[in-house]
């Protein structure tokens, strides 16, 4: 696959510099047509025949095999969920952790990830995003490391391998940055949350989960996929694998799509997208402050130039056709770089700083 | 609107005689046109403009209206779901119960309540599904009831206000498969979940939950759409309103397509399915033996004849175009009868009987 073919996919980059694949991916053209067969299809057919249940079941097998291959661990380890936040809660609530555990986090995590671990009622505790701070912040309390791959305000990478070896604590990885964008290896790992439809391209909203011992986490909130049999009381037989953590029945158009986007991936996207990534933080690094460090992931977050708020820049550039976001709270504007942004969206969007 | 205009929205109606809206109503034309809109546009324009994110906003909004207006509540009343189980999920999460508390639900519940009951850790206490069994099962420990406003198994209708006033305990009622079949007034109620892909014949994953009171649950599932505000550890402002409880993203297709289903209804659907799931009664009351009792709500169940299993009766349908389901465990094949459902649907069933 070309650049230009891979480009070619995604029709929104026809008219507009999209750079905010860190919110939503930019769907290909037979990532929709998938989801309109198979509306058509139910439309005309119903929801309900064994022909239409087995291709469900098919579907959610090719995906579990496919999110295994993007991160390396086998598919038994590999549940299916709605996004990364859905993930995150299936772990939370699945440790019952209480008031006298304490959860080590960074000042830079996402809602997805902070809104379960306020759930789970153990203490939080919050330090810079820098390996020696969380390490630091080890207690005979800390029962769990629940971090960022990626940073979703500055594109920094933290180190999941190394702050897991070196705690010997289970750690959670939210991944909502890191997979599709960077290689990702979940091996080692006991939880990475991934989202279907940033920067894998997927429909919204879908989703992976991986556990890496799915027989050692409380399966916390069952459903139909998550059970092999069960009695009147609710009392059931866990499907075999992460299965069990299936969090809902996802409509097949949205397997379908998801399917296609995972298969339709160019071999070099990680090699080009770091090459993109580096050449926007050179194109902004003369005009203004940029937060992103060199060789990070496929995010870049900069100040707006002086005199101008990030929301006020983000709205203009948006008259220019360039898609970038805010990062609320902290005046920074924050591009995403994918393996399909040309040279020419990275100019659009620094002539738009004006 | 005309009987043959309504069934006219439905394809799958021209060919097949479609009698299972208990697992997955029909999808109109207008449905999944207006899903198909939403994707074209997303191909084209990207899901990142502030055009989109309000669009989501009060398709949001509009859904929660009609959905109080369909159940006779308060919008504030409303959040938005992935499925009656994600609705009660979030009740039993929320409650917060422990092994010292009990629970009663009955012995013809889905897995959809079952499995959230189960992973409450409270008591689940299973008795017969009638007002006497339930109310006398009630102990000092009893902190819910938790049943079906319409049995899935047999169409049976328990007296959910009933049990509500007469227990003064707090009620979760699983409406899976009342709501959209016969009138539903969830005032006096605590909880009701409603799925939306069943007889609403919206898209799947769709479905509401009514929280009465909800500054008395807490938010035990979390995300973007909970809060109005948050700390560096996840502490968050609610927001006002069972919006608090919204499970997740949701597409905007599938918002948009379940707002068309919710509004295209007719006036006279409830009367249509009643003297239709009465007259499927009659047809088979001479031939099979019937387990639903008359004037009861839209699904109607029944022994297959003599020699035949529940289960190859449901597949020789199949070849026959009528599409009904079984009941595991129970040798019941149950038939879902709608206000789209015709006098030559009924007929074919009856016919296929053999």
């Amino acid at each position: 696959m070309t650049f230009d073919e891979a480009r070619g996919m995604f029709p929104v980059l026809e008219r507009l510099a999209y750079l905010n694949a860190g919110t939503f991916g930019p769907l290909s053209r037979a990532t929709v047509a998938a989801m309109a067969e198979l509306h058509d299809d139910e439309l005309v057919a119903g929801r309900s025949s064994r022909a239409y249940f087995e291709r469900g079941q098919e579907l959610r097998a090719e995906l579990r095999r496919r999110f295994a291959e993007l991160v390396s661990v086998p598919a038994e380890s590999v549940a299916l969920t709605a996004s990364t936040t859905d993930g995150c809660h299936v772990v939370l609530a699945g440790l019952g952790l209480g008031p006298d555990d304490e959860v080590i986090t960074t000042t830079d995590e996402h809602f997805g990830l902070l809104g379960p671990l306020h759930a789970s009622s153990a203490r939080i505790v919050v330090v810079e995003p820098s390996a020696e701070a969380i390490l630091g912040a080890i207690t005979a309390r800390t029962k769990l490391l629940a971090v960022s791959h990626v940073l979703w305000t500055t594109g920094r990478i933290l180190p999941v391998h190394e702050l897991r070896e070196r705690s010997g604590l289970p750690i959670l990885v939210d991944a909502a940055q890191a997979v599709g964008a960077i290689p990702v290896d979940a091996h080692g790992l006991d939880f990475l949350a991934i989202p279907g439809q940033k920067w894998l391209c997927g429909p919204d909203p879908t989703g992976a989960l991986v556990v890496a011992d799915p027989e050692a986490l409380r399966v916390a909130r069952p459903g139909s996929f998550s059970q092999a049999g069960y009695e009147p009381d609710g009392t059931f037989v866990p499907r075999a694998g992460a299965a069990r953590f299936d969090t809902n029945w996802i409509t097949h158009a949205a397997l379908a799509g998801l399917e296609i986007a995972l298969s339709q991936v160019p071999e070099w996207r990680f090699e080009r997208a770091a090459v993109q990534a580096d050449r926007l933080r050179a194109l902004l690094g003369g005009r203004v402050e940029v937060m992103t460090a060199p060789e990070q992931a496929t995010l870049v977050a900069f100040r707006p130039p002086a005199g101008r708020t990030a929301a006020e820049l983000v709205a203009r550039l948006v008259d220019d056709g360039v898609v970038v976001r805010e990062i609320p709270g902290r005046e920074l504007v924050r591009a995403s770089v994918g393996w399909w942004t040309s040279d020419g969206d990275l100019e659009r969007l620094v002539a738009g700083l004006g």
